[in-house]
Parts: C-alpha cells; structure tokens; sequence
C-alpha cells in the first residue's frame, strides 16, 4: 500500500519517526505535519520527517487518507473528534497514544459517522523529546498493538495494521483494556518506580551513583506532563499494578528481614531468568 | 607508583578490568590471578589481565606488594585473613566488595599486624561476568570508595588511594559504615527492585516490554549468589532504604488514587530534574 497523503499531528521523536520511517519505506507520497511550535515543523521538515507543516488541524487533515495523532494522551481525543470533521469521507485516524481505554471509549462515543478510528500503540520510544531524536528504524521490528473495540470494522482494522507493518512493525491486536493492563505494568509501573527511586534520591548520593542507578531511573527523565497524563488516564490499572509490586517487593523484604539465603537466592534466580530471556 | 607484584584473587569482571588497567597503566611489574578454575584464569591470561595464574592463594600472595580481593563479598574476609598468613610482612590487602562494614569487621579482628587491610569498593561493574567482559577503562573518571577506620594507617590508606588512582579512578574516603548505607540506596535497593519487578512479570506480558522496562529491570540480570551475599552483607541498611523507598511509593499512590494532577506532575519533574542531572 502507498497511501497519497498522511498527516502526522505533533511532531515530536514518535511522530518524527513515523515520518522519516514513512518517507524511507515509501509507505506515503505527500507527509504533513502539525504542531504547535513553527519551529518544531520546520526543524521536521528539515530533517525530511513531513513536507510541510500545519500549525492548525483543519487544513493539513482534509485531504489525508491517513491521520495518525503523537500527541499527549491527555488530548488525542479532544483533537481526534475535532479533526473528524474536517477530514474527507473514509479517512481512517489511528495513535499512537499510550494508553488505550478511556481515548477510545471517547472518540467512538463521538465520532461522525464517515470516517474511521483505530487505537493504535507503538511500543517503541525513549525518554528524549523532538524530532531532532526521531529515528527510521524506530519501529522495526517492534511490536504495535492495535485495539479494535466491537465497533471497529474489518476493513479499518486491516488499513491500519498495513499501515505499521509498512513502517516495520509488527502487529498485534488486543482490547483497549487488556492493552491498558498490560501496559500499567510493563511500562507505566517501572516509570512510577523510577521516578520514586529519583525522586527520593539524596542530594549528597549523587556522586555515589553507578550503572545500576543510572540504568533503573533512566525513563524518570521522560516528560512530565506526557507522563502525568498517561498516569491519570490509566489511573485503575495503574494502582492494581502498583499493589502487585509491593507484594512482591514485601515479599522480598521478608526474607531479607528473616534472613532467609535459600529463598532469596531462588527469587533473585528467578528475577535473572526473566530478565535473561528479554534479552539486552 | 609502580608495585613490583600485584595479586589480583577473582578474576572476573572486576577482578580482570584491574589486571587489564593496570597493565596498560604501568601499575605493575608482575600481575597474578588467584581463581578456582583453571580455565577462567586461562582466559584472564590469555587477555592479558594476569601473567600468571594460581588456583590457591598461598603462592600467589607470598610475594605481593598489594593483594585485591574481586570475590563475593561473603567470602572476602575469610580469604583475606588465610592469606594475610602467607603474605610477607608490609604486604598490603585490599578489596573490591560491594558492601564494607561486617568484612572490614571481621578483619580487623583477625589480621596479624605485619600485615596492613583497607576496605575498598569501586563504584563501577555491570551485570555481565567473566574476564571476557573486562575493560581496561572500567575504572577511568568512577570513583573508588576507601574505608579506613580508627585502626587504619595513614601510610596504608594513601597506598590504597594511589593505587585506585593509578587504575584511572577517583577516590574518596568514607566510613564502613557511611558507605553500606549510602550504597545500600544508590545500588543495593535498585538492585531489589529491578529483581521485584522482573520476578513479577507473568509470562505472557514478556512480547509487551519495551525499552524502560528493559532499562528499568537490566541489573536483574546480576549475579543470583553474588546478590544474595550483598543483600545479607548489607541487610540492615538494605531494609532501611527500602522503608524509605516505599513511603516515596506510598506517597505517589496516594497522590495517584487522588487523581491530584498538580501534585503528580510535580513529583515527575522533581524526579526527572534529579535523573537529568546525573547524565546519560
């Protein structure tokens, strides 16, 4: 499939990326932007991720096929149902938001009847921000969920898992919250634990960080507002994943307290084994 | 400085990176390798981070300047008191353990006074093992910590220093019993939740990880046993800086449950200005 036109709404390090991987698998002939900031547009432009920038929805979503939104959260369905009305009939809008559940739960509640939403999720990015650190190769061979609801028809649903493939993704589909679930603890709860070990850091332990520290808080330098939001959007499975952790994290401090070499050693050989199977 | 024979016991990661710096620094005329298997120290001197390797301690520590202990910390003090026995007098003994207080302890009770021990631990590794994993450069611009107490020398502690700072490292000074609770957050707790986190994953989340839960769990991938002596080493102050860990957690729950965004976003930011400032 190329598609004549895809519009990209924020142009940050996934939507930069999404272009630039575009652009070099030919997956797109003509690649808009939209942002906030005329400066952000021109530095993706710059760097070949859209042709041109948009600093308002209407004009750069009219003609797209494909719109697909890398913006906070917090405000994918607000500028989803906007955009709607301004796209053509049979444009499909996709995200790559990274939560699921409450965005699409709003935008299908609200959607005009002649255009088409997928949730969609990318599990790819960094803590770095803009589209100086987008990246073509960012999605290949990752893995995106897609988060059909009984609404979804066939057909978009097949438009936009192409659509990550041809970026070279892979693709698997799951509900909106199974996808909320999951994620709460494959990446929401190690973003709350990094920030909770940074965050409680003494000003004089700095000097006596090492690797260790440095690699568990990394993702704590992730934005604030992006993560607010995802936090708060996910707030249920957020907590449910939270309380799992310190189950086991009492569990761990028992043994500890008790002393107990065996059991440690058996739950750190544990921890190992399934840290080794994910791989560096 | 140069030392004419420098007995490195354990060579590992730690242990061979020493052999391999100094070396390339000049530090040392002869370097020996104490281990228990006969191919390990094959490979370190096959690398080059010993000359020659021993597979007990009497006869590679006889003629030592300086002996480094780069074993599991359970077994450090007890290696260093049976070798002080073979050392001639002046000889100097020193570590690389992860934790202080209970080893230093425990030599200082038993060393003859021919004999001289200062604790050291340099703040640099990685979960990998094995002298195949050594870098000439692990210690280049980290920082070693030494340990003296009321019964150190200062000439004994100014060699110890040098030495680090031959190898490339910076040094500072600390007590036993500073640095296990200093360490005891800034690598130990990191070290428990990263296990907890890894040790909670179900299987069927693993195709859902993506890089902050990698980057978040990587030291998991660590030494089960060397671990389970760190922790038991280190158990107090370990527990104490998960207490203060969990009330951070607690308070983000909280905050979290309140959906009190202000707050939330502000514990974020107080997190990230903390990470940004200690590099990449």
């Amino acid at each position: 499939m190329q598609l004549e036109t895809l519009t990209i709404v924020g142009v940050g390090l996934i939507g930069g990326s999404i272009g630039l991987a575009a652009r070099r698998r030919g997956a797109a002939r003509h690649i808009l932007g939209v942002g906030w900031r005329a400066e952000t547009l021109e530095t993706a432009r710059r760097l070949g991720a859209i042709d041109q920038g948009f600093l308002a929805l209407a004009p750069a979503v009219s003609n797209a096929d494909l719109v697909v939104f890398c913006t906070p959260v917090q405000i994918i369905a607000g500028q989803v149902l906007e955009a709607a009305h301004s796209c053509r009939p049979g444009a499909l809008l996709t995200d790559a938001g990274s939560t699921k559940a409450a965005l699409v739960a709003a935008i299908e509640a609200g959607l005009p009847g002649n255009v088409r939403f997928v949730g969609s999720h990318p599990l790819a990015g960094s803590e770095k921000r803009g589209p100086e650190h987008a990246d073509p190769n960012l999605f290949q061979d990752r893995l995106t969920i897609v988060t059909p609801t009984s609404r979804t028809s066939p057909e978009a649903l097949e438009r936009t898992s192409t659509f990550w493939q041809a970026l070279g993704s892979k693709v698997k589909q799951m509900t909106p919250a199974d996808h909320d679930a999951a994620l709460a603890f494959t990446s929401h709860l190690p973003h709350l634990l990094a920030a909770a070990l940074a965050g409680a850091l003494p000003d004089r332990l700095r000097e006596l960080t090492a690797t260790g520290y440095r690699d568990t808080t990394r993702i704590a330098a992730g934005d604030p507002t992006l993560w607010t939001g995802i936090f708060l959007q996910n707030r249920e499975a957020v907590l449910a994943a939270l309380d799992q952790l310190s189950s086991q994290l009492d569990s761990l401090r028992s043994v500890l307290a008790a002393g107990d070499e065996r059991i440690l050693h058996q739950l750190l050989e544990q921890a190992k084994r399934v840290r080794d199977a994910l791989g560096s």
